[in-house]
């Protein structure tokens, strides 16, 4: 075992420095977000640290290797934050590192400095104690992931050799509830797109014109109201295509699972929940496609027929769906609902990602279940799911062949993305203990990882 | 006849000072307001002119009473105008007449400047030429028009005795095409209201509660699709209670008038017209009611479950449907479409205006007709409809007991409330002959004018 310094204050100085570093990848400057990346470099002094350039943000590299056979694994988070939001919200100034009670309070503090924080101090105490890791370890730290990580792909792809390993362990993520500590073994896929409905080649008063062309309002909200039954099943012809039956074996896991249905109301203001029949909430989260309209727009208050009617479509896909079908099956959907007068135009994104699995037969859930519960004694571990998408994972699989296990210790919870961001700052010794016991775990013994043949691009 | 000058230029210059004056009632200083009115207030000098407060932008008042026997007739028009718009888009100065080949251009010079300006030349005529005018004449002329008469209701309900007429006749208004006289017989009614669905208290992450809860996208457009079947028909009970069916005589007259609809579609843009089965264009314009949906918003293009989206929508109505008949059948229909975790909320405008209709018997017509074939001598005159709705028509029938006769010599491609609002210049000279004649033809013969009662309040 490590010795682990137990003066919370010595980690929570050194983190307020990287917190202070405003590095919003949507609008800082490109000296600021090097400032971000090179304060990761000097960490990172005992594995050859060091900036990459891509197209956008840059990188941050590393690596420890121990020996050409020992297991692998590649470290992956971002030094990137969020944008503030209104300033007006926050207790406290967003770039000063403020201790309140038990969290510590600060933008990126949980998503994602604190955790990739923890990750730098387990190693550094293995090189200071040890002289060396347990296991290889290669280090990739993006700059770009709060804006959807434009540039990654291309980084990997050309770099494939030199990422390649055996498991890539990701400190970005979060545990679904402070109360319970869990790992995911899904993450969902995403498809996302927009409509726009056209009508006359100018706005038109309603007095004048009304009654006499097919308004786009209603031809959207038509096309809008057709992708779901009333019972709240989606329904696109096609969508469902390719999942699993929910077992019963898995449904008596989901009963297990402590969900409070009224608090979770409560929390929400609604007198009911809703969705898919057949399925219990946390089914419908975890288990079940979803095909959401995130916005609409057209006209105004005002005696108009617009020319344009707009809505943004969002589906989050589980596995066994293939987002080019799914998209096929709702533009053939889409195409079908047509007034005369009225043109359907479909604008895609560049979202076209399958969802992500995780067997827990892995060893890496093996390794970090038991890494765990040395953590958290008392309690059983959690296989959870992620209910949003992770595009990443899908990256890291699909060119380095590799799986994603999440081992973050940021909480849901903890507003991520929303003024007033926190970590609980216990998760911080916690973290350092279990990512001891994870790479010893995953290096040695029942749970060593096997090393993957690597296809390089 | 009178002899009406014919030295256009005169005409210009001094209409040029009245649109000088930017009497935008949305957003223009009393002092500026004030100066149109008593622009109005000095050529009304022979009619004891003078302003009136009300609680909003004062009226303008005159009247020159002949003989408590003859008939009396109440000229309406407004002196304040719309906003600019956009500049830019204009290609002179908005509030300088400017003469461009056989039109002018200004704001306000045809809606309604122009067409008041012909009515005060044919009355100055008159008392010039002849000592006096052919019948009892009143005016009323009001600032608010273009903001929906706020103040109007309460200043004609507490001016009633005094505004008493056995006719009133209109200076707003406009035909609706350049090629033919026309006179309108109807003008639909308006309901409007909006609808608000709620969802979460807040808006929430699609991919954290994604098919969990309902969408209030989802639950509104729901709702819109159920306005209207798929052939365009409304959907509502109740919406078509009250209306003649529409007879074969009426038919008849319709299919007579001059409508081209493939240039109807080509000014549109549009591939097809689309409305109510088993009616043509002109039958859905002018005799059949529409639902429209002016607007819709909520949320954006970014993964959100939004926790309200709003649709704006207005109905036009036609003679036999009850407003309020109307509105609750929406309201019922609204209702009955609930989605379980959605609360949906009907926000109400004071918008409740049943249709107006003159008989084609009312020797208004007969005097009108007859007045513009004297102008128009090789041109059947057209019998038409507003698809549009002029309040006060109804308030005029209301608490005068009057029936309103529509004659402007605008005409409804002139450019009312856009940049570059512009009149036909031949139109100033052609209406003051027809007034000249309409005023003599309601004063005596066989479309004098009967008095009728006037319940006073």
């Amino acid at each position: 075992m490590l010795s682990i310094d137990h003066d919370d204050q010595r980690y929570l100085s050194e983190l307020a420095g990287y917190v202070a570093v405003p590095s919003i990848s949507r609008d800082a400057s490109s000296e600021v977000m090097e400032q971000a990346a090179y304060w990761l470099v000097q960490q990172l002094s005992f594995a050859n640290g060091r900036v990459e350039e891509t197209e956008g943000h840059p990188v941050v590299r590393g690596e420890w290797l121990k020996d050409p056979d020992a297991p692998t694994i590649l470290v992956y988070g971002h030094y990137d934050v969020q944008p503030t939001g209104d300033l007006a919200e926050w207790t406290t100034p967003p770039f000063e590192l403020t201790v309140d009670g038990e969290v510590m309070r600060g933008r990126g503090c949980t998503d994602d400095k604190g955790p990739v924080y923890v990750v730098l101090k387990v190693a550094q105490a293995f090189m200071e104690q040890e002289q060396g890791l347990p296991l290889n370890v290669k280090f990739l730290f993006e700059g770009e992931e709060e804006i959807g990580s434009p540039h990654l792909d291309a980084y990997v792809t050309s770099h494939a050799a030199e990422l390649s390993c055996d498991l890539v362990i990701s400190a970005d993520g979060a545990m679904w509830r402070p109360s319970e500590p869990s790992l995911s073994l899904m993450s969902k896929g995403l498809v996302t797109f927009s409509i726009a409905v056209r009508g006359a080649n100018d706005d038109l008063h309603s007095g004048r014109f009304g009654g006499t062309v097919a308004n786009p309002l209603h031809g959207l909200s038509q096309i809008v109201a057709s992708l779901h039954h009333n019972d709240g099943a989606v329904a696109v012809d096609g969508f469902y295509d390719g999942i699993d039956e929910l077992g019963e074996q898995r449904r008596a896991e989901l009963r297990a699972v402590t969900f409070d249905e009224d608090q979770y109301r409560r929390d929400l203001g609604i007198a009911e929940t809703f969705g898919e029949p057949g399925y219990s909430t946390i089914e419908r989260l975890w288990e079940r496609p979803t095909l959401e309209v995130n916005g609409m727009e057209g006209g105004g208050k005002y005696t108009v027929i617009p020319h344009v009617a707009k809505a943004h479509i969002s589906c989050r896909l589980v596995p066994g769906q293939d987002p080019e079908h799914v998209l096929e099956s709702l533009l053939a959907h889409v195409r079908r609902q047509v007034t005369p007068g009225l043109v359907v135009e479909v604008l895609l994104d560049d979202h076209l990602i399958p969802a992500y699995t995780i067997s827990s037969d892995h060893p890496a859930i093996g390794a970090a279940t038991k890494a765990l519960e040395a953590v958290y004694p008392d309690q059983k571990v959690l296989l959870a799911c992620i209910a949003g998408t992770l595009p990443a994972t899908a990256l890291f699989e699909r060119v380095l062949n590799a799986k994603t296990l999440f081992f973050s210790f940021s909480t849901a919870d903890e507003k991520l993305h929303a003024p007033n961001e926190f970590m609980r700052i216990r998760r911080l010794r916690e973290g350092m203990v279990a990512w001891e016991q994870l790479w010893r775990l995953l290096a040695d013994g029942p749970y060593r990882l096997a090393k993957i043949e690597t296809p390089v691009a």
